[in-house]
């Protein structure tokens, strides 16, 4: 923390990483060049992909790395770390180069969403910070687009900042949900800071304030008259509820000509109470009156209720989005994918595992998407070492880098690049989308694939394939 | 967001407690006394009990809580609210009351952990933050208690920043987990900012960037003697991590008369290996060198391990306790209770709901927990009106508020009350513990629960009573 009282996140590092970069440090190799591949291995909720997000946040890390004097009267106290390590922070800035997949890109499996080439104790030091800020927005905003995609046009709002895992993750949380298709949140300094669209209306306490329920109503509707959405379930939905919301837009909202008006339902049979409430609303002429329900919402229970014929305009999604309270952890992991000597010779790296899943795919690369140019649509990934190109004015045959055997010849396509520069020699060279446009181009992307990849349950494996000389040298470091 | 860039999380709020602000303002109940309730329904992962935390950062917040001329810019912008509620947020500072549980408590469904008497809207506009940190921190104190037990008396490290729910989800959840029983973190910052012990030895990335994996122990117990804990699963843990690790101690250590250093294990069936790398250890004479385990665990596989006999001295625990994953939402929430009008004259009020888990406690309440005098165990919570005392000379009769024919009468015991003054008309004062004191109390107060409270699966149901006028007061809301 700096003498503002401004956290200072380049101390937001497992340990190991400065008790490694002090070990490089003596070992003469704080100079060597090393490429870091940041990864996820599987989806979660067992979808077809995930939306790739917090680079955004991962740029203002990078540009603010430096480490405070009083962070070095801290690591000192510590009494592991050399003074000439010490030193090297007090005057550490990164100089390396930073390769990301843009926010709100579909990525998949094995993927790399960021590579990293920096001298090792740089690179090393990125590890826990750009893991937590990708593995947390890239689990909201996948999140956020299944629920989305599940409401089928109809609006979805985040509502869940009191159960986020932490005030960043309310205010982050909310701008990685937009991302995915949520068209605004509840939480105040979203809006504030990225310009998510904030809103809200009432508590069951502003009920509870007044004597009567149709007395807050009144109040509410006089004090807003042209954004009354009204919280109908603090006694009895159907019995006083919605009768009183209809009284008061009567009274209120009638002789101003207004026409524009809402319910909110939060709690009982989501599905019943909103056919009923339409009903009610619509026989008392209120055709224009929106219902929003929120209550343990998330793409299941909304399939459902849509399923079953339920009248609802507006879903407030609070706790199973902020959290992805299903399959609450992203598993981004960054693992070293080669090494370069003073004359520029790159020497790939892997690691083993029992596991097959676990084993890195090697070397400096690039990835690619092939998009077919009558429909669109995307056919598959493609990785290939970095020197290699893609000649898309030809046919190329592909292969599932497991089951090699099965092979496939992409023809009429249009091969793009994933990885864009993000930073060259410690330097930023992107040019940061905004957020309406992130949001946009996520949207756009997620057309890109076929509803067979989309679906929530079982859905198609996309390919992800590697170049011919990509799984020749991996299958050669396998083999050592 | 201040000019120095240190955010104002006065702003981290939900957009209706302004709305309702402005419209309590419009209806002339600003100064309203209100009290309000922060419990929570029910204890994740099915347990006995949870662990309160949060409250420091919440005392931060209440003492910080303002609006910068940004925010009043800000809302203007949003053209909902009147200038009257812009000048007053402008002059906005706490005045109320509040009154917490200590953190490190066990707690129990629909107890009041937090009590707020404010005006209105001051007491509406806390409620998403401290709900947020709340929930938050006593979901991770609760896990970490839960794992920290299965653990009988092993170290239990908190790894899990990487895959934490943002940044102060990592930051803040060390210190959460740390309270619950974590010997310490990996996190350097929580160590930094909260005295949260942190440290760390390497990552695979180590191994790899030596030309051999014995090169690669060997610099790093150059580098480290006294702290050397080699992970040994790069490549093959038991045919060339544990020999390389036995041979570099021997080369190393050995002549240095070092006797203490470690390995860790962070893949494969961690039983088997601990067993089999435990017999190659001892018998190279190397009983001193601990073996600590990482991947994947939580407090079933922690005690499935130790019932199969794993030969295990710590265990990094990380994203199951970080996001606690299996049960990730801690779903405190934030009640009206009770108004107060000009004349002191306190009305209870209440929530109904359908679902009985639901309706609130009304009222101004006082919280006890009775100790046994002879065991020191806890008997029973008790929760009564704010002007009731509890004579702990006398025996007392107390009853199931459910089901009423359920009576017991507790004798020989210690009444404690179990909500102390935080902050009294918006002054802090409150002695606030220091970290170290909270995870002692905690650990202590954990052992006046019997065991049957403590079981992981299925646990004793412990006694949370109302005294008789709070249950007939409630009961009466309830008729009418």
């Amino acid at each position: 923390m700096d003498k503002n009282g401004k956290l200072n996140f380049t101390m937001l590092c497992d340990f190991y990483e400065l008790t490694m970069g002090n070990g490089y440090l003596a070992a003469g190799m704080e100079d060597r060049i090393t490429y870091f591949d940041l990864f996820f291995r599987s989806v979660p909720d067992g979808g077809g992909f995930a939306i790739a997000a917090g680079l955004d946040q991962v740029i203002d890390y990078i540009r603010d790395l430096h480490f405070d004097p009083e962070d070095i009267a801290y690591l000192r106290g510590k009494n592991c770390f050399s003074e000439a390590f010490l030193d090297y922070l007090a005057n550490f800035r990164f100089t390396g180069d930073i390769w990301a997949v843009p926010e709100g890109t579909p990525v998949f499996p094995r993927e790399p969403l960021i590579v990293v080439r920096a001298p090792a104790i740089q690179a090393q030091l990125l590890e826990t910070y750009m893991l937590c800020v990708v593995n947390h927005q890239s689990l909201i905003a996948t999140k956020a687009n299944r629920i989305v995609r599940s409401a089928k046009g109809r609006t979805v709002l985040e509502f869940g900042s009191r159960r986020a895992q932490s005030s960043s993750a309310a205010i982050v949380g909310a701008r990685a949900a937009y991302i995915g298709g949520c068209a605004g949140t509840a939480c105040a300094i979203s809006d504030q800071l990225y310009g998510v669209p904030a809103g809200g209306t009432m508590a069951h306490a502003w009920v509870q304030m007044f004597d009567t329920e149709l007395d807050a109503f009144r109040a509410y509707c006089r004090t807003y008259p042209d954004k009354s959405t009204l919280l109908v379930d603090t006694y009895d939905t159907l019995h006083s509820g919605v009768p009183n919301a209809i009284r008061a837009f009567d009274e209120i909202l009638k002789p101003l000509g207004i026409k524009k008006c809402g319910i909110r339902l939060d709690s009982g049979d989501l599905a019943y109470l909103s056919k009923q409430a339409r009903k009610m609303l619509d026989a008392a002429g209120w055709t224009e009156c929106t219902i929003t329900c929120s209550n343990a919402l998330d793409e299941y229970l909304i399939r459902d209720l849509l399923d079953q014929g339920a009248c609802i305009d507006c879903f407030g999604v609070g706790e199973r989005l902020i959290t992805a309270e299903s399959d609450p952890v992203f598993g981004c992991v960054y693992k070293l994918a080669a090494v370069e000597d003073e004359k520029g010779h790159i020497t790939p790296k892997i690691k083993i595992s029992e596991n097959t899943a676990k084993i890195t795919n090697p070397h400096f690369k690039k990835l690619w998407r092939f998009y077919a140019r009558d429909t669109g649509k995307a056919i598959a990934d493609y990785m290939s070492l970095h020197d290699e190109q893609v000649d898309d004015s030809a046919d190329l045959e592909i292969f599932d880098p497991d089951d090699t055997w099965k092979r496939k010849t992409v023809y009429d396509f249009k091969a793009r690049e994933l990885l864009v520069p993000i930073f060259q020699h410690g330097e930023l060279v992107y040019e940061q989308p905004t957020l309406e446009e992130v949001k946009a181009y996520c949207a756009q992307q997620v057309d890109t694939l076929w509803p067979e990849v989309q679906r929530f349950e079982n859905p198609h494996g996309y390919y992800v394939d590697l170049s011919q000389r990509l799984w020749d040298i991996k299958n050669d470091l396998l083999r050592r």
